[in-house]
């Protein structure tokens, strides 16, 4: 089988363009790989931002001589605050810092406030540094932090370091969840439409069955929000119970993501009502929690399914990447269980041990999102102006560029009351939808936002990547590039709309 | 459906002991999850394990007045090395504290080697810093670094950055491999026995078959060491075949785990010809790749590829959780695939978007465990005092506790070539055999360490948990504890071993 003598030449570490094959290779595609992969799509991180990492490194090997039309990329993709010029938030990476290099603990002077070195010695005498594995749920003694900060956030109902598990942001925390729920292909899921494509991904990956119910884009008050319909929920479960499936979970994003709705506390107990009803499980994605413009004060679902003195199963997920901190690089999450048995706990507990633990600076972040400094301690007075100084600026952004959006003609765009996103509808051009099914594109929207990339830079995410209801066109855009740039985006997204427009109007 | 009142009282967050359930659990054990789930062993946390946090905890709590027959519990369950006090290495963690905390740079004096802040900075400048997410594969600049080093440890055999994926620790690099190649249940992996159980638990969750092939305890040379007999390969994927499973890979531990022996250059070459002749992908499991005592040069799966000229296909993984560096709890790995198909590349690609990337401060421990200090570097000299003094020790701990296994009555145990364990061989008393089967264990050398663990605090993993051949019974041992600690637990193993045999021997 083997020849003695190499004839490969300088070539051969890419085999793709390798002529003289030997033998049959095993992952091939279509038929070599797992089939539920090749269905699975992901367009967070699809072709128009692969297209968006290939123009950043041609302006960046090309320097001035470019030939590409702008300068740079925005990445309005993805919620990745520290990429588009977020700072971190100094107390967290203070106590990472400290964490990674304890000796720096005997500096002197010490460049860190004292109660950075309380965290980071409370940590470290709690556990076996942060070059150990910890318990596979993550470090008790961080479990316990989250647990008391989830105590003050639900007004005293008491939470059990028995229901947190500390995962390598929320993704792991969900994948487990659906593994768990789908035993075969018959078991369904509902999932919001437009959704975070994070669940249809998993889903068919798992080989389970979608089962999709519309959000409202328009509702019918003053608010110019997104909203949720119970009815709607309830036609969705029917028919898909019409159809034999299963329908053992529902998903809700609250605050939503792409649609930045907040749910109202009357919505929330409707929702839970509807579980009880039709026997559902409630995956209640919560990462945006600490992003609420309006209301006010947000409400969990946990607390809510307790207020009404339900047996409704909640699993709630909470990241680092998010909120204010923004540290999606560090990888930090959890899943908090509710009303789940012990055996259910178990197993779970199972699914995370064969990944030994999640990475111990990850759980440490989760640990200072929770329980940030308070009044009186040392950091207090620095990390509540970084924390509302960001706060503040994303809800102007978010504010200034709906606004913006709902004056670019055939353009109509909700508010966001939280979340980090804004998902305006486009009415498209007849001319641009045949020409998107000419040039291959799977929907007009993936045109809009692959030219969009193409003539400014600015890098969004197609409607159809979310889910939208037929006939309707949208892109998510973050609300996230640095304030002094916000104008000159919008300016960019203009010009480029009323060329779109322009010339597919005849 | 809803009680107006609550009738909770403080027991309400621990929903398994209400006993006025109003709705129908979904995630019931066993019927309501996932049945590939409950099926999955993972025997390295498994109730052994948990027994021994329990024991910890008591411990803790107890203090002076404590009913447990021992001081501590001594991990040797798990190749954690800094759980039972390997130092971390300095030059790691200064780069990483850096990058945590940027403005460490301007401190004066500066507590910093000028290569800790260069390497730093280059990282810094060459990303968006570790808060933000990088793309699905990594960071590119990280991957040329792990290129560049591939190239170099393969003797000039060019790595691309293509070809290489950062993970969060190897584990997730095999699971989304496995992934990949488990189309339908008929699909099957060979894997050895005994193995490390990552593999089995995996293809238990994704439905897979398990195709085992059997390691040779009894070798006949002197070198006393476990090897792997082609013929048995042959013998097993045959068997395979003839129930109809499509064998498609074929998983190689090297160095071994448990067994620590290290594959020649004749073992390498015979399994790709093998490889070949049988047309699988060889998943080579090399985490251990610099943990190994002799032969001293490590070959890489990759390289004796090239060197054959061959096309089989190979996924190569590696960690920051072994070698010298043990850092287990930053959670930092890759894998590096060869003579794959750029199409199938890119449904790999896809899999690692879905969790949109690897934790930023693991990528940077790859980049420093693949491109560590070279001679003249300021921090040169103090890395390989570090370094070698791991190494060293771990070599020495390895054979002592090898020998004393060896000198105790009815015990065998192979020589550790490489890895971090040992896995001697207990002739079992009849009466432990029985008493196992009583008690309820699934295999007796369950019974032997669980009662180890009860009398002497030591924690140690069943043979049973990574499959032996039948009717043999070993127990696997990491070789980590300090080296003025082995002493005192080898003679703790050995009057328990006394006692054990004392006590089941008529």
């Amino acid at each position: 089988m083997v020849s003695p003598v190499s004839t490969l030449t300088a070539d051969f570490n890419n085999s793709s363009s390798s002529t003289s094959s030997k033998v049959k290779k095993i992952l091939t595609v279509p038929d070599g790989v797992n089939p539920a992969l090749m269905k699975m799509e992901y367009a967070v991180r699809g072709p128009i931002v692969q297209r968006a990492e290939q123009l950043t490194q041609q302006l960046k090997d090309e320097k001035e001589s470019s030939s590409v039309p702008f300068s740079q990329v925005v990445y309005c993709n993805i919620g990745n605050p520290q990429s588009v010029g977020q700072s971190p938030v100094t107390f967290l990476r203070q106590i990472l810092s400290v964490l990674v290099c304890p000796s720096l603990i005997n500096l002197e002077p010490s460049p860190f406030p004292t109660d950075v070195i309380e965290r980071a010695k409370g940590i470290l005498s709690n556990s076996n540094g942060i070059g150990a594995y910890t318990e596979s749920p993550g470090l008790l003694y961080i479990r316990k932090t989250v647990a008391n900060a989830l105590t003050l956030r639900d007004e005293g109902i008491v939470a059990s370091v028995d229901n947190i598990f500390l995962t390598n942001g929320a993704s792991d925390g969900v994948k487990a969840l659906l593994q768990l729920l789908i035993r075969s292909p018959n078991d369904g899921i509902m999932i919001p439409i437009p959704q975070y494509p994070l669940y249809s991904a998993t889903l068919t990956s798992l080989k389970g069955t979608q089962v999709p119910y519309f959000l409202n884009e328009e509702s019918n008050n003053n608010d110019k929000n997104w909203s949720l319909d119970i009815n709607e929920l309830q036609t969705s479960y029917n028919e898909a119970k019409r159809k034999g499936i299963d329908v053992r979970a529902l998903v809700v994003i609250n605050p939503g993501n792409p649609t930045g709705h907040v749910l109202s506390k009357d919505q929330i107990y409707s929702i839970i009502k509807f579980c009880e009803k039709n026997n559902l499980l409630i995956l209640a994605d919560e990462v945006y929690q600490a992003n609420v413009f309006k209301p006010s004060k947000f409400l969990s679902f946990k607390k809510a399914v307790v207020d009404l003195n339900s047996d409704v199963e909640v699993a709630s997920f909470h990241s680092v990447s998010k909120g204010v901190l923004g540290e999606c690089g560090i990888r930090g999450g959890f899943v908090e269980v509710y009303n789940m048995e012990k055996d259910t706990r178990d197993v779970i507990y199972k699914i995370f041990s064969v990944s030994l633990c999640s990475n111990v600076l990850g759980q440490t972040a989760v640990s200072v999102m929770m329980n940030p400094p308070k009044l009186g301690d040392p950091s207090y007075e620095i990390y509540n102006k970084e924390v509302n100084g960001i706060f503040n600026s994303l809800q102007r952004k978010s504010e200034k560029l709906s606004k913006a959006f709902n004056s670019f003609e055939g353009v109509s765009c909700n508010n966001s009351q939280g979340a980090m996103y804004l998902f305006p509808k486009i009415t498209m051009p007849e001319k641009a939808i045949q020409e998107s099914f000419k040039q291959g594109f799977s929907s007009p929207d993936d045109l809009y936002c692959m030219q969009m990339l193409e003539q400014t830079g600015i890098c969004t995410v197609p409607g159809s990547g979310f889910g939208q209801k037929e006939g309707t066109y949208h892109f998510r855009t973050t609300f996230l590039p640095p304030e002094d740039q916000i104008d000159n985006v919008i300016e960019q997204m203009r010009t480029f709309h009323e060329d779109f427009l322009q010339k597919y109007s005849h």
